[in-house]
C-alpha cells in the first residue's frame, strides 16, 4: 500500500506528551491519511470539581497549535491566577498545576459531563475548536467510562497509612519517587470502548502504538475489554514504537513503573510485553532505537518484525522520518 | 445606648455594591461593634457550572480589602483569561463577566456546595480568608435555600418568546432596558432563614437597612419567611437608609424596578413601602438625603421618624459620618 497518498486510515494508540509528539509526526508523514487517535483516559482526575483529562487535552492542544511546546503539556502563554486563589483559600491539593486557560477547557468539559454528555461527545465538541483545521484527525477517548490508574506504594510517614494513590498523585506530587509496588486500573474490567474505537481498529489500514508509557498510557487502552481482541483480529498491520531508548525512557518516568508489572526497563522487553499477534500479542512489528540494535534478534525470535532506526522525536519532521521509515520497513 | 463603645450588636440587611460601601462605613463608625451582615442571595446564579453569589462576594471582597474599588464588584487586579477561553469554545453566556481570581472563589464554593455544605457554612469558610482581620464582622446569607429573582419583561424579538429572565440577565445582559413588568422571587415562600439570621435580629441592639435596591436586594431578604416578623418583634431600633436621592438611585438601577412593585422612584415612597413597625412595617426611622428634605413630613405622618442628612457614600469616612448621625438622631 502507498501510505503517503490517498485516504489511508491510520489508528494510533497514544498517551499525552509523547503521544502528541508522535501524532504530530504521523500527520507530517501522512498528511492525507485519515487518522484516529485513541487516547488513554486512566490518568483523568477530578480536582476542585473540575474533570481533567490530561492526555486528551495534551493531544488536543498540541495538535491544535495551542499547547506549550517547552513543557509539552498545558496551554501556551499560560497564567496561574485561579490556582493562586485556590491556594490562598487553603484548598488542597496544590500540587497539580491548573492554568487559567486550561481551566476554561475543564469548565466546559465538566459542565457537559454533568449535563449527561459522554466524554467522547465532550471531546468531539472541544476538538471542534482545536482541530477544525484538521478534518482528517479524530480524537477518541479509549472509553466513556471511568477508569482510574492507582499506584500502590510502600508505607511512608509523609502519606500516613495510605499505600494506594491516584496516578497523578504518584506522578506529579510524589514525582514517582516511591517504589511502585503495583499498578491497578480501577474500573477497567467493566469499561466499554468509546463509540468508534472498535470500528476504527476494524477498519484501519494501519495501527500504530505510540512510544508512550507502556504501563499507564498504552496499558490502560489495551486493558479496555474488546480492544486487545480488536487489535489481534484487525486486518491492518500493527506497528509499535519503543519509548525506552538504550535502557531509559526518552520522556517521562516509565522506568519507575515497568518493574511494577514485571517488565525490564528495556526496549526489547517492552516489545515482548506487547507480544506478537501471531503468538497472542498485539503487534506485528516493533520499532527500536539504534541504541537497542543488539536486541533486534531477540525481538525477531519472539515473532515480531524488528525495525531499528533513530527514535528521538526532536521535531515533527524527525518523527515523521522515523515513522515513515518504520512503516515502510514493517509493511514491505 | 452609647453606640461607639463596647460590643454593641448591629445587624445590617444589605445587597452588594451599595451594601458593601454601607457596611464599610458602619465598621468605620462603630469599630468595636459586633456586626452581622445579612446579605441578599436572590441574585445568585449558576453559570458554567459555577455557583456565583454576587452580593456575598462583593461584601466579602470589599470588607476583606480584595475588591475592585473602581468597579465596586469583583476582585482588584483582575484578569479575564478563563472567560476568553469559554468564549473561544463558543460557550454561552458571554455577557456575565467572570474574572480569573473570582473563578477561584466560585470553584471553592461550588465544590463545597456539591459536597453538601450549606451556603452559610461555605460563606463562613470563604470569609475565613477575607475577614480573618475582622473578628467582629460576620457575613450571613439570608437563606441556605435557593431563591432566584426573575424579571418579567415584554415580548421582544431579540429574546424570542421568552418573557421571564433571571435577574442577572435583566441587569447585566439587558442593562435593565426593557420595562420590568413584574419581579418574582422564585422559591422564597419555602426558603428558611440561614442559621443565625433570626437569632441575630432577635439579639441585635440596632438593625440597619442599607441603602440597597429595595426590590431585588432588601426585598428578597424581607421576603424570607420569619425575617419580616423577626424585624417587627426585634427589641432593637430599626433604621433604614434611602438609596434614592432626589428621585434617582445613587447607585444601580432601582428606578427600573420600583415601578414593577408599584412604588414611586422617590425616597419617601420607598420608606413608606418598608413602613413603620408601629403600623405593620419593618422600620422605626427612615434616613433620606437633604435633597429629599421636603418629604420628611410625609414620612413622619406614616409613623416613621424622618432623618435628613447628606447620604452620598463618597468614602468610608463620609458614610460613617451619616450613619453615625442618623443613628444618633433616630435613637435619641
Amino acid at each position: 500500500m502507498e501510505w503517503n497518498t490517498g485516504a489511508v486510515r491510520i489508528v494510533i494508540l497514544a498517551g499525552g506528551v509523547g503521544g502528541s509528539k508522535f501524532v504530530l509526526g504521523v500527520r507530517r508523514a501522512y498528511p492525507t491519511a485519515e487518522v484516529t487517535v485513541i487516547a488513554n483516559t486512566a490518568d483523568d482526575i477530578t480536582l476542585h470539581g473540575l474533570r481533567i483529562c490530561p492526555d486528551l487535552d495534551t493531544i488536543m492542544y498540541t495538535l491544535g497549535g495551542g499547547g506549550d511546546p517547552a513543557r509539552g503539556w498545558g496551554r501556551e502563554d499560560e497564567s496561574w491566577r485561579v490556582m493562586e486563589e485556590l491556594a490562598s483559600y487553603g484548598v488542597e491539593p496544590t500540587w497539580f498545576s491548573l492554568g487559567d486557560r486550561d481551566v476554561g477547557t475543564h469548565l466546559v468539559r465538566t459542565q457537559m459531563l454533568n449535563a449527561g454528555c459522554p466524554l467522547s461527545e465532550v471531546t468531539s465538541a472541544l476538538c471542534g475548536r482545536w482541530l477544525a483545521h484538521e478534518p482528517r484527525l479524530r480524537l477518541l477517548p479509549m472509553t466513556d467510562d471511568r477508569v482510574e490508574t492507582h499506584v500502590t506504594i510502600p508505607d511512608s510517614e509523609a502519606l500516613g497509612q495510605r499505600r494506594v494513590v491516584h496516578f497523578q498523585e504518584y506522578w506529579v506530587r510524589l514525582q514517582a519517587r516511591p517504589e511502585a509496588l503495583a499498578v491497578t486500573l480501577v474500573g477497567v474490567e467493566s469499561a466499554r470502548p468509546a463509540p468508534g474505537v472498535i470500528e476504527a481498529l476494524q477498519e484501519a489500514d494501519l495501527i500504530l502504538v505510540a512510544p508512550s508509557n507502556p504501563v499507564v498510557s498504552i496499558g490502560p487502552i489495551l486493558a479496555v475489554p474488546d480492544v486487545r481482541e480488536a487489535m489481534r483480529r484487525a486486518s491492518a498491520s500493527v506497528v509499535g514504537f519503543a519509548g525506552i531508548l538504550g535502557g531509559s525512557p526518552v520522556l517521562g518516568m516509565a522506568h519507575r513503573l515497568l518493574p511494577a508489572i514485571g517488565v525490564d526497563v528495556d526496549a526489547a522487553a517492552v516489545g515482548l510485553h506487547y507480544g506478537a499477534r501471531s503468538r497472542g500479542g498485539v503487534l506485528d512489528a516493533w520499532t527500536m532505537d539504534s541504541a537497542d540494535a543488539s536486541s533486534a534478534e531477540r525481538v525477531q525470535q519472539a515473532g515480531l518484525r524488528a525495525v531499528v532506526t533513530d527514535l528521538i522525536m526532536r521535531d515533527p519532521a524527525t518523527t515523521a522520518a522515523f515513522v515513515s521509515y518504520a512503516i515502510k520497513s514493517a509493511t514491505s
